[in-house]
């Protein structure tokens, strides 16, 4: 009976599969595959920071044999995933044959910005050092701290972005956000010294623009005014510009493609701003009046009537 | 010595086997497996968008061994998992003998349900690319977009949560909510073209009803406005009620079992609502007003002083 | 071409990692294993809860063997990383022959905390049965919950850290902050019958202190008042106190070393707090007033003008 079942499911699905074709992907050879892509993060992860998260203890006699053998395994897979990913996007208007010479080109321009993207990573390790009194030494950063985990593959992603890369930079941002709650399309773009304290519930849109010394707690919202117009405002700049030495506390939302938090500004938690800060100012929120009520009923069912909360 | 003080550890701790005893399973044959209901969940995704997530090109030649073969897998290793579940529960008074024939009833009552999760999550695709500008393709929302992942988790766990199979609902939907920060538990239930953008943050209780064509931002409650009764309160209705057409923009709250948010209301950020709102309305905080200091010190020590932030 | 490529990476590199030396780790011996940590951390909990995340059913006639078997590979394991650890760190002065006796004391210290720890578990699955009218048993609590994950591992980690082992501890709360997305430093002190709703969002400061019968929801920080002295600050009490029987809603702020929140405590949703509360007080904000505008228009898209929020 079991298999007359059986076959009734396999037929109810793939009538399904006919009558919902835009979610079903078949007759293609691109298929992106998401394991391939983690994995190259995370060796890029080793190539960026040596030493910390490989299973082997790294002698300086033979790092050159590390870096390369890494880099040939991150190059063979990475071609390969950029080919597939360009292969259905319009943007590139390439005959069949030139797709992965197209990729690998694609690939070497990426990985030429490894060291530069390295010379970013040691500002962002020195602010979050200098910036968080429960940091206990750099190593602590460097393998426990999410911020810069978001950091890192952000930096990585928006160079893949800037070449037109389809995909891939956003399956390793969403990778990025899944592990530590901080979302950061792969279109932001971020200056030196970057630091992000615990991090949970950040969002930091596509057009978003970032100076130096800039730091983020919490619960940030980089986003835009209006989404009303749907696919209409694609290419439009929707996020804020923020500007450099400013500090954002935990909550705050900034909002708009025009606005723009000058230099030395700070904002204070839950602030939320749609228009621009002048440099060197900090703006914040008068926060709310508390109330206090007084319980004189011993049990704490009687005083805790009308009284609001979530679940 | 060492093997002394293992034993001495091993004796305290079989001790405090025995102490605390509601806090470890023994002798049972029901282990559910979490790492198997992941998988199975896997499964179902490759079923319910077929050519996106599996390893192989799919090739429409070979569609129904395809579907067949990952099918079977389910049905082996869900049905196992289902009987597990509900040999423990007193809502199914079936003999032991009774307890694998019900478990496969279950399980197909609920593969049953695949192709219309599948009609309702090809709304939701659409729903996200209208919505988000900064979605480049549907490609790209089926692959990366946490807040269509956690929707799919949803879909599927309210089904089982329907037939009344304990526990493994809410191990779907936590798994979920750990790779996605959506918290939307099994009793919720949706309708169709459904958007999550950003998502992490939110929270959607049990009770929860929502229409069609509703989006949710990051950090919006869909809660209860008292717990206190605690376990005397299960099975009433203590979430709210969202008609079709709602828009909640992020960091709002919307409490109680007998709040209506009716159709094509849109809830500014923030908001923090505990009671019905009328149709076609917007309803917004004015948002808190900004206080701006400017700095007149060159060094930023100075102006930060007595300044409230979170760390 | 491709291998003149690579080798022009390589050195270019190679350069960057001589140039950027701190953030590299060569020649040491001593390079933690986080993958081997969080296994440690898995059999840990399946040391604490018996029977519940392993893959076997668990028999009482063999419960020795069990508890046996899982404590030598942790002992094993723990000790190896610990010396690891301590190896750089300052506070050890100990000649290098002495790390792995000294390593091997730390983990003994540590393991001999477990029976006291699943005391305190046991009171917190307790709490979140008697508060959550949604949990359908305590079996669903400690298998699909990540409130009580995230205490267990807070719970683990405080122990080593009050031996000083460096790293380890966060490596593992910044484990359980990525699958739960709430954050407990190490540092913080927890008492029984500790709940943790939802959770997503959470920050729990290092120097906090935490009575019994404390129950926090998604979105709490129990932070800092200021940073700005950055590692000058470090070994001050920055957190607040929260005495027992005190219940936190969601998105509420308190701040601050020298805040206290006396016993019997309510503090309602999205507060900010920065000086002390007396006790058996509900505190709360006035909920911002709303503001509703009716739609006469059929069409969204006119009565969404000039309308702020997120994304």
């Amino acid at each position: 009976m079991g298999n007359i079942r059986i076959k009734g499911l396999v037929e109810m699905l793939v009538k399904s599969y006919d009558e919902y074709a835009d979610i079903i992907k078949v007759n293609t050879n691109n298929q992106l595959n998401r394991s391939v892509i983690i994995d190259v993060l995370e060796k890029l992860r080793c190539l960026l920071f040596p030493g910390y998260f490989g299973k082997k203890n790294l002698k300086s006699g033979s790092i050159e044999y590390y870096t390369g053998d890494l880099l040939e395994d991150v190059i063979f897979n990475l071609t390969r995933q950029i080919a597939f990913a360009i292969q259905r996007w319009e943007a590139f208007d390439i005959c069949e044959d030139g797709i992965f010479d197209k990729a690998e080109e694609l690939c070497f321009a990426f990985l030429e910005k490894l060291p530069v993207i390295r010379e970013y990573l040691d500002t962002d390790v020195d602010a979050a050092f200098d910036g968080d009194p429960a940091a206990a030494s750099k190593d602590e950063i460097i393998s426990s701290y999410p911020g810069l985990y978001a950091i890192l593959v952000s930096r990585l992603a928006h160079e893949l972005h800037i070449l037109s890369v389809p995909l891939i930079p956003r399956i390793m941002t969403e990778h990025a956000h899944s592990l530590t709650g901080i979302d950061i399309h792969p279109g932001a773009s971020i200056g030196r010294y970057f630091f992000i304290d615990h991090g949970t519930g950040i969002v930091v849109g596509e057009t978003t623009v970032i100076g130096d010394h800039v730091k983020l707690y919490q619960g940030v919202t980089l986003g835009a005014l209006s989404t009303r117009g749907g696919q209409l405002l694609k290419n439009t700049k929707r996020h804020p510009t923020i500007e450099s030495h400013v500090t954002i506390y935990s909550g705050a939302s900034i909002l708009g493609g025009e606005t723009v938090i000058k230099e030395g500004v700070v904002v204070g938690s839950n602030a939320f701003i749609t228009s621009s800060v002048p440099e060197k100012t900090k703006v914040s929120i008068k926060n709310p009046e508390l109330q206090y009520k007084r319980d004189h009923e011993p049990q704490q069912s009687a005083w805790e009537e009308n009284w609001y909360y979530t679940i």
